[in-house]
């Protein structure tokens, strides 16, 4: 842990430094797995398969059978959370709803937007010894309610072949019925290309591992949309005397325990609360499963004190964290001035966890600083725009000139020429 | 031109297919261009001027000056043209604002969106003989309705070691003040990384060749944003026999003049269209000043003849065209049923290059097929969304036991404890 007691402002990019991601070790190894995929197809899925996840696949598509009795091997008690979660992301997502719009810029000119769903997307649940089940919510639910007409999944198999059955139970209420056991940059090659089983799809979405990224980068470049950069998730919270250290440590820790390489960062108006919260991030880590995990990212962790709000507020703009919490007595009117952060937890009762499962707002969001330019995922994301126009006879009558002049200006003859041969008929129609 | 009539679905995507696009021969040098700028700055910028556009810059900031007589040397005409095109693409685009939303998921659990403008923009202009002024308005309006703090604007000089006079106003009525005289992959560079002259921004848009495009592409998976991909522009046209063939031509036309990689289709139930379009064409092509550039792009062009109008629509949404052009008699139901598209011109009156200039719609727009999962360019590109949350005691004595059961499930036990903590902290205050 680097302790930091009020940092002039031209250290401040040093102490905010994220780690630089370097793929350029992985760049040859994705590059060669996306180039047998798209040659080699299901076969070269099932050979990665065998390689990576020591599973000899039959098939790659998971029978409907086995996704749909899926519930059966789960507790009630993750049945009721499941539910209490898809309710709530559906409640935040729903109300997401874009409107279309319409409006006349002129007299005669008519022009809208219209909101389609994407047609085919690709959700990819990473594989591993823990169901990310909460991602399949938070995918699948915004595109079903977007309208996406095809939802394929990938997921690595485990050792023993099969899926965790509540990603596939979570799967089977959202009605996704094509899962396909394939992970890795393989996965991201099969839905950017397409397969003889697995369909190509217009946008990839979810997390992985830096070979899943690195993938999604790369096939982003040729002909496939995907949700967004990726990097390791971080946390930063804001407190002050209000705060109670042993909410602070929880927070913290459960964002350490992600990864080494996750960013845990405090930021508080008052000294005494960092002595306090070490004090409790030993206590609460040494109970915990991951505790390794967690203490290799604590061991990158900063904590900050910073003796003003106003720089506070400054700093935490430009760090641009993925999620930010708030425990001060005044959380409404920092929040309120949060210019760049992917989601803000606000008040003591508000822990990270919440979002990341069940409150109902998404757990995808920007990371490594992109949150000044990028928005978490919502039911946009599984949406595009097109924009219409209706020009009547007199509307073009009047526009006319305006497109004609400023096509000239730009010498392009043709497009003038468009609105011309039009103006001209319209004259011999008089 | 190649004519097809009547062909098979199994031969559309050959038809359809869009040439690929090789980066591989401009990677290394755009690479030492982006690595050069990092390291050297404004230095590297001023010999990168001199050496692809022959110009010795002491300054690459344009002074104020400049920029605010700029109007100076406009006539009255296209002044006027502009304040059109102004009016009309501010009135479409501030229908956009979007509205936050706030809702209770559950008592007690409060999730809410503010959207926020990105603080940083960068706008690239393309040099070259034709000013491209439409574009200026098209970036720079959003990104002033969005309320972006930060707009600045990069175009290489002109031979004489000017910038048009027209890009200077249309920038200067946005109240568009930072202008810095750098094109092509380094203007890119220094917007991504940040010189001692021109700052680091957010998020980058702005056209160019395939240079500019490469060097977007590149520094998207370092630390900045870009609008979207970029490719050679594209239109298809959808005629019955109620539409005109020399209305046709013509808007074929404007999408050839762009660039000989132009894409231009045409996609008919008449058969007779395609004969009379093919007419139309020589005669029109005759008198344009691109007329070499547009016969290039006219070589690779498609007249496509299909006998029903179901297969029509299929056809176009799987092209996903970038413009689209309906005219035919029942042009409103049609448009009804386009899923992708980046933009929808419908009936006789509506030529492509009223969006492109005046009518007040975005002409930035998907292409390549990215339409099906990309939106055009809208005020929404300019900003991003944050989520909010703030739960209450009793909201979290609500969900908490939801909370728990999922982050076991996924292994996570710093998260159920981040839950835990706070709920045996309620339990002593009771």
């Amino acid at each position: 842990m680097e302790i930091y007691i009020n940092p002039s402002k031209d250290q401040w990019p040093a102490i905010l430094a994220r780690p630089e991601t370097d793929f350029s070790r992985l760049r040859d190894s994705v590059k060669s797995i996306l180039e047998n995929v798209k040659k080699r197809g299901d076969r070269s899925l099932k050979e990665y398969t065998l390689t990576f996840d020591s599973v000899d696949l039959r098939e790659l598509q998971l029978p409907q059978e086995e996704i749909f009795t899926a519930g059966d091997k789960l507790t009630e008690k993750l049945k009721d959370a499941i539910a209490t979660a898809r309710h709530n992301i559906e409640k935040f997502h729903s109300m997401q709803m874009p409107e279309d719009m319409v409006v006349d810029t002129m007299p005669g000119v008519k022009c809208w937007m219209k909101h389609e769903p994407i047609e085919r997307v690709g959700l990819y649940i990473p594989g591993g010894t823990a169901p990310l089940l909460s991602t399949v919510l938070m995918l699948g639910i915004p595109a079903r309610l977007a309208g996406c007409r095809e939802i394929i999944l990938c997921t690595p198999p485990g050792e023993d072949g099969s899926v965790n059955p509540a990603i596939l139970y979570c799967a089977s209420i959202l009605g996704i019925e094509k899962i396909y056991m394939v992970g890795g940059a393989q996965a991201i090659a099969a839905m950017a290309y397409g397969t003889e089983t697995i369909p190509k799809v217009d946008k990839i979405f979810g997390p992985g591992n830096q070979y899943v990224t690195h993938a999604k980068q790369l096939v982003s470049l040729e002909n496939v949309a995907i949700d967004m950069p990726a990097g390791p998730s971080e946390v930063a919270v804001i407190a002050d005397e209000s705060a109670d250290p042993s909410f602070i440590a929880a927070d913290l820790l459960s964002q350490a325990e992600h990864g080494t390489d996750s960013q845990v960062i405090l930021i508080t108006i008052q000294q005494e609360i960092i002595s306090n919260v070490k004090k409790e991030l030993e206590i609460q880590l040494a109970d915990l499963p991951r505790k390794d995990i967690a203490e290799g990212a604590l061991r990158n962790s900063r904590l900050i004190y910073i003796k003003n709000q106003e720089d506070i507020l400054e700093l935490v703009n430009a760090y641009a964290p993925e999620h930010l919490i708030i425990q001060c007595r005044n959380y409404a009117e920092i929040g309120k001035r949060i210019r760049n952060a992917g989601s803000v937890f606000l008040g003591p009762y508000t822990p990270e966890s919440a979002g990341d499962y069940a409150s109902g707002t998404n757990h995808t969001l920007p990371t490594g600083g992109y949150a000044r330019a990028y928005s978490g995922l919502g039911l946009d994301s599984f949406m595009k725009r097109i924009s219409y126009q209706e020009i009547s006879e007199s509307g073009l009558t009047s526009l006319g000139a305006t497109i004609k002049t400023m096509a000239e200006e730009e010498q392009l003859m043709a497009h003038s020429n468009a609105v011309e041969i039009r103006l001209r008929k319209l004259c011999e129609n008089i």
